[in-house]
């Protein structure tokens, strides 16, 4: 998980998030530079490539926090209940404008490292980990995080691009799909 | 299932598909115009919009063409067969350099309606369902190609694109979970 110390390295994340909310919205992804962040975010271009790295780097983080703050993992006391709950706000939620900005970014981001990729999913990996140990402790089956993007995330994500729609049934057999186990034939 | 009729149509859409591909690989998506693609084609700029609509409506029907065209699907003589040299095969593809066109030109392509997005579908979709039918034709079970787009096509591309690999058990599992029918609880 990126740390955000306070103080001044702080207000610089604060700044520059802010700054990519702004552009995105009024530019879209594309439509602005690192110069264009840094002005408006009033920090040098030099602070956020040191810190970042790159453009597409920026927008990932600032996608990557949106996703884990505006969109609380839901606790409805059964593991199913809140894959089916995750389910149904996800499929809500990626057909809004501007949300497939994440899916952009990591696309365009073509030059990022795996680990680096990985990095940005880090805080919603562990929001999806604290549903599952939670699930665990009342005795419920253990999944993978990874089963919740391979059933879930991933379907809807495709299913919405590719205009094939998502109903109640769908959600109810992508949940029933992430407690697959491996047979053997 | 867009109709190729001989004589000027089709050489038409045959020196546009070709343009496309060339500027794709020469100047990447989003990388050139409309304009552009008709000069390299030979067409006028009008035949283009008249048939497709848009710049991002011609990327799609050039990159769902290579999908059916380059990677047919595998006739192994058994659905679960068919379905994991598939899965194998678009593991392998989806990494490769452009691969990621396809999604690329469905996220740019914010405008289309869904009746839109799915006629690019339409050719692959009834690919899958060839398979299908030669499954459920040996008494093997009857999916939804719904199936093969969620549970196999829909992970690989997310994963990917999150920096997470993807393991010949994964790909079981995918192929696994496409069997998976609803459950009342």
């Amino acid at each position: 998980m990126r740390r955000r110390p306070g103080g001044r390295s702080a207000r610089v994340v604060a700044a520059v998030h802010e700054a990519v909310d702004a552009l995105l919205i009024e530019c879209g992804p594309g439509g602005f530079t690192v110069s264009d962040v840094a002005r408006r975010a009033g920090v040098n271009p030099t602070s956020i490539y040191r810190r970042w790295g790159s453009l597409e780097a920026v927008i990932l983080d600032v996608e990557a926090a949106r996703l884990s703050e505006t969109s609380p993992l839901p606790d409805t006391g059964t593991l199913r209940g809140d894959l089916l709950a995750y389910a149904r706000s996800a499929a809500a939620d990626i057909p809004r404008p501007g949300r497939l900005a994440f899916l952009q970014a990591l696309i365009s981001a073509g030059e990022l490292t795996a680990e680096q990729r990985q990095s940005f999913l880090i805080q919603r990996a562990m929001q999806f980990q604290d549903m599952l140990d939670r699930g665990r402790e009342r005795g419920e089956p253990t999944l993978a995080y990874t089963a919740i993007v391979d059933c879930i995330l991933a379907p809807i994500y495709l299913r919405h691009l590719l205009g094939v729609g998502v109903a109640e049934t769908d959600l109810e057999l992508f949940v029933e799909r992430s407690f697959t186990t491996k047979q053997t034939h």
